[in-house]
């Protein structure tokens, strides 16, 4: 797989994976980004794993200018919890189906978060993780007005699509 | 039940659930803002049974004002979902205990959304629903420094409140 | 895909789906109504991203001549519940097995309407899409006698079938 | 418990329930029913108990009168999937939660029919019992302009009924 | 698929299943059976599509030398409950894993029965159907010495096969 | 809780419980027993805590005339699959809710069974608890004739018991 | 509550649990470590709210001279795969019930760990709590011949304890 | 499948399996040991079908130096919960996804032990095949501090390894 993510300088969303295994997933989320034309990290770092790595890039990533951190994560898919308590920028999390649970425990792990330490959470797999980067767009479109038009004209899209696709379901008929 | 709600005359914060009956729950959302004294409104409106009211609720919100929605329901819960195909603000679910299933089917009602329409899923119930307030606090303060540090303020509390709760079971040693 | 609905002018029953993916499941619907001989149309139109869509073909139902609504979705499956929120008829609903979690999310989100809106749920997935247009005949067959006999032939052909198979089976024995 | 149902002499539809341990839950679309001014009758039979009644009460149903029949069953809930055998009239379930499990058994005995024998699935317990009752409305609706009214008003008092709601929740503001 | 089943004259184990589509399963029933020379008959027969002739089969099965039933199904699974109902011979019931709820659905319908009427269940799939018939074999070991002594056979087989199993493993050491 | 339980010098039946706690709900299975005047014997054994007195038992228990054994369990209820891996003589199991998850996995501890070694699955709790006596009943009948008509009489009152309740339930109409 | 812990000045175990609501259960454990005078302390930090806190405790824990760390937790339950992933140390995880879901969010949470970073996962709740103690004991007698023998007569008291209770019932017989 | 295991003559560590169908996960756990270089053996043996052999190797185990259990078994798992039972030294159960329920029945009966039998519960499959391993490697390094050192360096590697796939992911980087 090879992959051009128009990556910017001065990123404002940081997207974080436990595993390059979560990456063909997670780059939904890229896509997403790109199309909104927000400047976005990829971050390979586990709670498990690298857990000083990750906190050192959560701690520095507020200073960085990071404004929404996205997770994803599956099986016990702690990496957005832990990350949810060490900052507090918006924080969303991406259960990811990579067990035999089928997401399930990934889901759980990451949105029963406890009083206090709120993980946005997203549905399984490749819609969570595309829709992560629209909930992204949104939170950051509060303070640019660009943006705003941007996810007004993605909505008007979305719609227009359904529609065509009808249109062209109602040609098939005699 | 009586409430007093430091209800502001310009509320960013719109919580709409479906039912009265999820008010109890939905308070601890309330009370969640009113701790960063950040003016919400709280509206009873359903997907299923007033979905006009909704409509027009939700339509209106971003010229009122409103920059964050959080909506709570239970069973087949619908609202937030319907609520972020109307918006492009960000849209916060909380997933209600309120049938047999003990809001599992509310969780998935809430949380697998379709790519294109994401709603931030908070746990079920309390937790969750207190947890919705504070993300949005979380979103809010990405343009808001004094909301920043209270924040900031919250989480040092939360980490001070578990070590206050550690020294007082070490002094029941012997 | 080709396909060649023998879609009336003057349809009775309205299939709507959320996305063009679900057309192969929700053929199985339209293939069930053909075998009645009970004119229907097909529709996409999601209850996230095209609501306007979705409420003005429901509102315009019943004036155009619709009696039964069937609606397919899967992931988090409101259209069947919004739709039954906007009209009087009869609303089936289709959960499909759209995400890793194979339906059961569709399922709660189409079957725990709350009280006051029903969605009649069929089984998840290709069964469940056949029983639709089935139910629906046997909605319809309340009064048109004509449907009911070929439904009374259809329940008798079901077992003769059965009763065939097992002829057959029987042939095998040495 | 005392009842007084207003049951007419010419039911339109009957409900059926394996066990007198349903009839309070059960009781619930006797009621919906009710309000819409609907005949009916209650009957007690199973599926697995008392199968020769149940056919015999089945077979004659149609014969009698009977349009729709509603079937509310728990556990391993056969007694609607067996009644939908037996007759071509639309057959309501209402998975009941009378085991630990919380009515998913019985949620799983309804709805999951094979293609051919449909079985509209309605919510878990008291939502599903209430909602059994407002299908059938809507299904004898179709040849009854009264009943349809009747359901229009019924909608339009459910929007009513949240919306005052929330009127009285605005006016606890200070 | 070719099948030669060794089906006696006098079959004292009856096989029901509701479609063929559950044949290349339950033949692990037949293929257990014939391990024990049992003599027993399959049938095809629905408690949905064809009742009349499942009730005719069940109430002639004691009559006509039957001791044990077997019945395999799958989704909203109720054959080998109803069948229960109708007869006072032991009822084996296999769920059968035919939909994307991998079984579970079926396992509800099956085993969940309510007091008064017992359904033995077993495992989902192929090791519930080869148990099946291993179940029946020793029931009728009761009253069959010649019978229980294979079965001692079996059991002894088992253990020899797992240590023969494990002997070869062993080997495998450098 | 008093109890005193007809049990016989000669026991045919053996109900086997892993702890004292199971036993008010076991003792549904032996009051079934009772009814059908079935000598049965009660002992509480562990296949964890005390596996060597459980496969004594086990071992000696068709020398000393045993047909049937009966297991009730709990959480990782290995108890009743321990006991059919060490005899020929039909084992029945009764998973029971004895942890947070509602019998869920007491269910899924007796009922897989792997290939081999069957286990005549109960459903959770009470209801199953009793029909393990009725199975044994059914069992036992296929060699006495009296029980056999036993059985035949309890499955008419079954169906007289469900039609009393529905005549009750027809006189309180008005 | 009133606790009197035999807390001893040099504790080879460290219970750590994340909020004080979960120190009812997790004295269980405490009791269970009593039982066989194993030294332990009891600790209330959390994966989330104190993180520092938690990652200084389990640093330091091994040149203090623990052995083993048990860590209870609910909901999304990252205390025991966070603190598993800090320290080379066994880690038992105690998943607790103490959401609408029962624990098995907390279950997936602790046991789902991903390859490299294992926990040893109990059962929910009470009885996971007292065997976190019991396997914590198994451990550390590898290398203390006397605890060794403390546990085998443990493991001989809870089989005397299932005979005497099987005692008490036989003497219950006529 | 060809395998080398680096088995030695006095393993410290047993890792046991229900059925040669089992090896291919349950080589992980082999794989793992031979890292830290802890001789180990392989054995299958079941709880159900060679029960006398699997108590014969688990009594004579500590005897022959066997310091750490490992089981794996999937379906209804029984066999690390009856090894417990029959030893004191440490027992780690691996579910392992053998049926159509994808692992969940073998975690529900690996993991919910009643108080007083604990067994160490890893996660579903692979990863928890690969994590019994380490687990042991942790046990045993309590008085083994070269295995320490060891476990300290893979420690070190797992996280150098996720950092240098992070390095690899930023040089993708235009």
């Amino acid at each position: 797989m090879t992959t051009h993510h128009s990556m910017a300088a001065h990123p404002v969303v940081g997207i974080v994976m436990g595993s390059d295994s979560d990456l063909t997933v997670m780059e939904l989320t890229a896509k997403a980004l790109e199309r909104f034309e927000i400047p976005f990290e990829l971050k390979i770092s586990s709670a498990h794993r690298s857990l000083d790595a990750t906190l050192e890039y959560i701690r520095k990533a507020e200073g960085r200018g990071i404004k929404v951190v996205i997770a994803g994560a599956g099986a016990a898919a702690h990496l957005a919890g832990v990350i949810a308590g060490q900052t507090t920028l918006p924080v969303i999390g991406v259960p990811l189906a990579s067990t035999s649970l089928n997401g399930l425990d990934a889901l759980f792990s990451v949105v029963q978060m406890p009083g206090g330490v709120p993980v946005a959470t997203m549905a399984i797999g490749e819609a969570g993780a595309k829709n992560a980067g629209i909930l992204a767009a949104r939170i950051l479109a509060l303070s640019d007005e660009g943006l705003r038009r941007k996810l007004q004209s993605f909505k008007e899209a979305l719609a227009s699509e359904v529609e065509e696709k009808d249109r062209t379901l109602q040609k098939r008929r005699p």
